[in-house]
């Protein structure tokens, strides 16, 4: 890892161009983003959705050359196990720049102890079966596969 | 399935008591969760935290004997896939007394249309691997199991 100064901080509407480029620039993500100028609408209102939602948390973390990761922590109330919280992962990104770096396994760290302020009981997330890499990762950070995500496109 | 009149709606607070006894009566659930009366505190700011939280929804079956069922959707605004929305179901539940009666179908069938109602792209959920019916029949409702769900205790 480089020795540059690293920040994490809760994203802002300006960081937005930087954010859809790092979701386009995946395997999976390239044929699900449209990364444009400007920047096509939908993403401005999710954006804004995002923001007025204080139970959740777009976050970047940044290095001297801008932007170079992202990741949204979604806190979850729920009655399931005495009313625990769990704070949820999504979409999760590196910079190409910055792959191979240490700075995934940074990065989750932080959120996991966002979710310990926050009081969750569970961080939790899934990972698409053919990301291997991923799930190795994962697990390496203490997550265990216990359960199937399942998904139904609408 | 009889044919008394179902009647799906958001959960009251008179309810509560209900609901954790559903959450309880399951193989998972039971070393989980406390039912007592008075209802234990730490459900109850569960249950206002979930209330005013806009984006989340517990909700009830109801039938004439009363609580037949449960279940929460949480929808998650996101940037990812063009700022789609995902409705995320948890805490799915049947009494036992309507076990095998195609009760859950008629719920997770009316889980799914609020998610349309809500303009979600994705629904989705994880069940615990060891749940295989579960697992079986929510894919004969059309989820795919195409991730792996990770969980990490805190």
């Amino acid at each position: 890892m480089t020795s540059d100064a690293l920040t994490f901080r809760r994203a802002r509407r300006d960081d937005l161009e930087a954010i859809i480029a790092l979701l386009a620039d995946d395997d999976l993500g390239q044929s699900r983003e449209r990364v444009s100028t400007p920047t096509d609408p939908a993403y401005l209102s999710a954006f804004d959705a995002i923001q007025s939602d204080p139970n959740q948390l777009l976050a970047i973390l940044e290095d001297d050359a801008g932007v170079a990761g992202c990741l949204q922590i979604s806190f979850i109330p729920g009655l399931s196990r005495l009313g625990m919280w769990r704070g949820q992962i999504e979409s999760v990104r590196i910079a190409r720049r910055r792959r191979g770096d240490g700075l995934g396994r940074t990065m989750i760290e932080w959120a996991i102890e966002q979710c310990r302020i926050k009081h969750c009981g569970l961080v939790q997330l899934t990972s698409d079966k053919t990301r291997t890499d991923a799930l190795r990762f994962y697990e390496s950070l203490g997550f265990v596969s216990s359960h199937e995500g399942l998904k139904l496109a609408l």
